[in-house]
């Protein structure tokens, strides 16, 4: 059974909505500590009538790590912390998982430093895995650990994604495309065009670069760029969903009658919505430390909570550590 | 009244969509002369009931550039074809502006070589204008004319914006922001984090940063980034917007009653697919060069054509080169 250690106060709306997460999350067979101050833990569980049980329980942090923190200080001051906490459990082996949306910078910096970088691997990189329109997943790295990256960096992401799709999205042989301004091997910037070749003589099965427009089409399976790129593509995709919302909403008010169709259409919307939610997609594995870190939305809710544990809990059940380490040491 | 010579054999729909964007385009008040095959272009002309007249006349040139021509060929050869013939009309004086949909590399490149660099500028960036929320504009560049880019690029490209937003926008004190991965200065690459010091001390009402999911927010009139990351920000922007009208189309084929109430939508998503499709913002102008170049989208339907017909009116009616030649120039 896997165990997974949750910063209980980290996020914009902790301790509330991490605790109703780890509650809706005791169905998915895990056993899950909610690391924080017990007082507030017990009190919101209370709220949502549940109590501590050999698959839930509670250890005592006073200290939390603001959100608007430095996380270079917080990493130099070695406070103990919520945060800290759990991911010294990861370390110790009384975790096999820790999950925190709390400061996301914090989160990043004390993972590496507590759990440590994995062997071969020079910068960890965030994973983000979001929908495409067939169904399915489609993970992209680096989504913002590394502004500025090597074309060897760009080749670890893409052995890390690799075995995360392997090991988590359950894809025998994933495709790896680089994300680029054209499809052809001419084009890209200078650390692109050395990345696919790199890449091209890996034990990778690189189908080359993908564009922009395709992120959603299904054609790769992990798509790897620089952090700088990363951020701002799934930051634009969040922003022009947002968008294309919000004039659809607009529209539907548009007069008496559209709005009676759109009153109608509300579970139309919902499903949209959920198909483009970022809480479906409850948080961003950490890949390359040494253990399972979920990085979650600082925004995120019960739902996103429960399926960044749903997330840890795949990640560590399918060893996918000991597959990185493997896939770069070896 | 502008002269707009338009090379009616470049784009994937040509010639038939560009000779009617032009036909349409006949009511914005300007002089339009279609550059190509005499015969096809008649041809179409007679298709759409239109024919010669003082403002729509046609110019022969047998040669074209194909679409999958390797640009740097094209620009070396320096044969004559109804794209270069185009472009030495603005050069020449004989017209105001060029637009094309042509192989884009192809436009650019010849840009460049037929009319020169502004003075100060050191690489012409391509810009895109694309629409807010709460109605009007916001632009964007360099959109892929330059993947690696120093701080000083991005420097002039904030100018460029600047005055195409004052020129063209009609924007008295465009705010101008870098496309990055945090609001905070400290956020970004090398190149954004030099680029924000030298913004901050020109002569510009420069915001600082600003994120990819506030693309949309008319948070600010210009948005400046190297052309990789601005490439794939539009084609990212492009493939959501499309991926959330499948996935709601999809919903809306879910069941009888849904199919029902989408067949009444229908005005609803036409009014979606025009706020959100490319064809309304017709063309991409090449900032930087000496004369007013436009690079329509390769799929440009007659739409897209009479859009970059009026764009091109638009900018040399505003002296968007002169302006520009006068902020870099001092």
């Amino acid at each position: 059974m896997t165990r997974v250690a949750v910063d209980a106060m980290g996020g914009d709306r902790a301790p509330a909505e991490i605790v109703k997460g780890a509650v809706k999350a005791q169905s998915l067979g895990c056993a899950i500590t909610l690391v924080g101050q017990k007082g507030a833990i017990e009190e919101q569980l209370a709220a949502c009538n549940a109590s501590v049980s050999p698959n839930l329980s509670i250890f005592h942090v006073e200290n939390v790590v603001a959100m608007d923190e430095s996380p270079a200080a917080v990493v130099r001051s070695r406070r103990e912390s919520s945060l800290s906490v759990a991911l010294e459990m990861v370390k110790s082996g009384d975790a096999d998982a820790a999950v925190s949306a709390g400061n996301s910078g914090a989160v990043m910096g004390l993972a590496m430093r507590t759990l440590g970088r994995i062997k071969g691997i020079e910068r960890p990189a965030i994973a983000t895995v979001f929908p495409i329109l067939g169904g399915g997943e489609t993970v992209l790295l680096d989504a913002g650990a590394n502004v500025d990256c090597s074309p060897e960096n760009l080749l670890q992401f893409a052995l890390m994604g690799n075995e995360f799709a392997r090991g988590v999205l359950g894809v025998r042989q994933p495709r790896v495309a680089i994300l680029s301004i054209g499809e052809e091997s001419s084009k890209g910037n200078l650390v692109t065009k050395e990345a696919a070749t790199l890449l091209g003589s890996a034990d990778l099965k690189f189908i080359g670069n993908i564009e922009g427009g395709r992120l959603f089409s299904g054609d790769a399976d992990v798509i790897v760029c620089d952090g700088f790129v990363g951020n701002v593509t799934l930051k634009v995709a969040e922003g022009t969903a947002e968008f294309v919302q919000s004039v659809l909403a607009r529209e539907f008010r548009a007069s008496p009658l559209r709005m009676l169709l759109g009153r109608w259409s509300k579970p139309v919307f919902a499903a949209l919505k959920q198909r483009t939610d970022y809480d479906q997609y409850g948080g961003a594995p950490l890949l390359g430390v040494n253990g399972v870190a979920i990085i979650s939305h600082g925004r995120s809710n019960a739902n996103a909570i429960y399926n960044a544990i749903r997330e840890a809990d795949e990640a560590a059940k399918h060893n996918v550590v000991c597959r990185i380490s493997a896939a770069v040491g070896g």
